[in-house]
């Protein structure tokens, strides 16, 4: 299933992507982290919802798509460094030593920072003049879990969706660590759904791209991750618990503005096409901060 | 005021600390985060309800304080390197140049990291052998606000209270960004209670200290941060919203175990009191995990 959350007039709702019409189920929980909370059992009836006639559904196109998950429990967990091409085209543009990270390299990014499908990602030169894209696949947990084993990891997993992790170069030096860069308010565009875990085979072959304005600039496949996601949930979950609608962003290919030669960023009107086979698109536009 | 949450029996609610008894204002607002969200006249209401000699009260010993946030609704905010001996004594451990930060470094720990006053603070050797402590003076915002100004800083704050921010030297340095090293389960104790911001006439005036086993480990004042409160909220606010109840720790002062010669780390049956001027004192201990 893809499953939504989205608005229709002024109420928020859960739903399913079925062709091109999203039908309705607002009756079986109250919001998306109450569906992944609901476990085996609750999708079931959700599948069940979607294949009676009598469930109502409307056109996509006539929807407003919220971010999957429009308020996190807790920050989103993010991987920096999980692709080699982008960790040596990173460590060549700040002027370091090419070396791949022996660990996973984790930050969060706030719950503020949440954005949706179609939304406008601000843009304040005076605040930063170097907003970088990185499209990521997201996992989201579906279920408690602690010390969890590599081999059992992907029964963790509810589904999966995308995020492009909007990144600020230039605060990224400032601050050192990682949050503040990434946590801009609508750095997150997250979506457009996540799909059910049982529709993605296998989540480390799929080609995963970005384009701005319809020009490519990443184009790479998750088979390439340093760490991949039964690692990434191992280690996480080795003395934290994980925990249901927990959002996991697995890290970006190369192809990111910093690494560009020279470095190229976004700029106000610049639509950015977010894209993972067996998932959709993510599209968003950079909008000046006085414009709105 | 000095507001808690507690548990009474298998009830969980929030109070006011008089004397030595606590005053239940659970009829105020269901828990801390929405007596936060209340503002100016709910927190009226408050001083009025304790004030009314019909207003139940029980002895502080006979409840069991929790954190006074014990679930809050993002991760909590973190300053890493926010005291100058600190920063020297943590480079030199690390055989870096000594240097200080030109900018706030940021990161955030779990919100699953939460733990209580008296708390037990899990130790297990196959995960990590340098568990560290930290006392922090940590801000409670009680606003919404974004873009704030230095000189208006102070008016977001709600309150204050005490930080613990165990972390794990070993883990810090394989996953290089903190947020890991710094989420273990029950690596955040917070406590024992907000004292709210009226109480509190400077809080760059405060002695903090923190001992094990009853001997002095970090003895310094909140007057030697680096960045203080009005520029700490200012820096965050800058492009990103701070909501009410949005949990900011302010920093370490010098004494960790990590810059102690030799390294020296927690161990089972340790008990730490992390202890602000104006506050009060945060009690753990370290426990084995297999002992319980």
């Amino acid at each position: 299933m893809r499953l939504v959350t989205y608005r229709d007039n002024t109420h928020q709702r859960i739903g399913a992507v079925q062709d091109n019409n999203v039908c309705d189920l607002s009756a079986l929980a109250p919001d998306m982290l109450a569906l992944i909370e609901g476990g085996p059992a609750l999708l079931e009836r959700a599948r069940t919802m979607i294949a009676d006639a009598a469930t109502p559904c409307m056109p996509l196109a006539s929807v407003e798509l919220l971010a999957p998950i429009p308020r996190p429990r807790k920050n989103m967990i993010c991987l920096g460094m999980n692709y080699a091409a982008h960790v040596y085209e990173a460590q060549r543009a700040r002027g370091r030593p090419e070396k791949l990270p022996s660990h996973p390299v984790f930050f969060t990014k706030n719950v503020t920072a949440i954005n949706h499908p179609g939304g406008v990602i601000p843009y304040d030169a005076d605040l930063s003049t170097q907003l970088d894209w990185e499209v990521e696949l997201v996992c989201i947990i579906g279920k408690l879990g602690k010390n969890i084993a590599s081999d059992d990891a992907l029964n963790y997993v509810f589904g999966y969706t995308i995020m492009n992790d909007i990144s600020t170069r230039d605060l990224q030096v400032q601050h050192q660590q990682f949050f503040r860069s990434k946590s801009l308010d609508g750095s997150a565009p997250l979506g457009p759904w996540i799909v059910t875990a049982d529709e993605i085979s296998d989540p480390h072959a799929l080609g995963l791209r970005l384009r701005i304005n319809g020009a490519t600039r990443q184009d790479s496949t998750t088979g390439d991750m340093i760490f991949n996601i039964p690692n990434i949930i191992a280690t996480l979950s080795r003395g934290m618990t994980l925990e249901p609608g927990d959002i996991i962003a697995t890290g970006t290919p190369s192809g990111v503005g910093l690494g560009m030669q020279p470095p190229q960023y976004l700029k106000p009107g610049d639509v950015i096409e977010a894209e993972i086979d067996g998932i959709g698109v993510l599209t968003n536009t950079v909008v000046a901060e006085h414009d709105f």
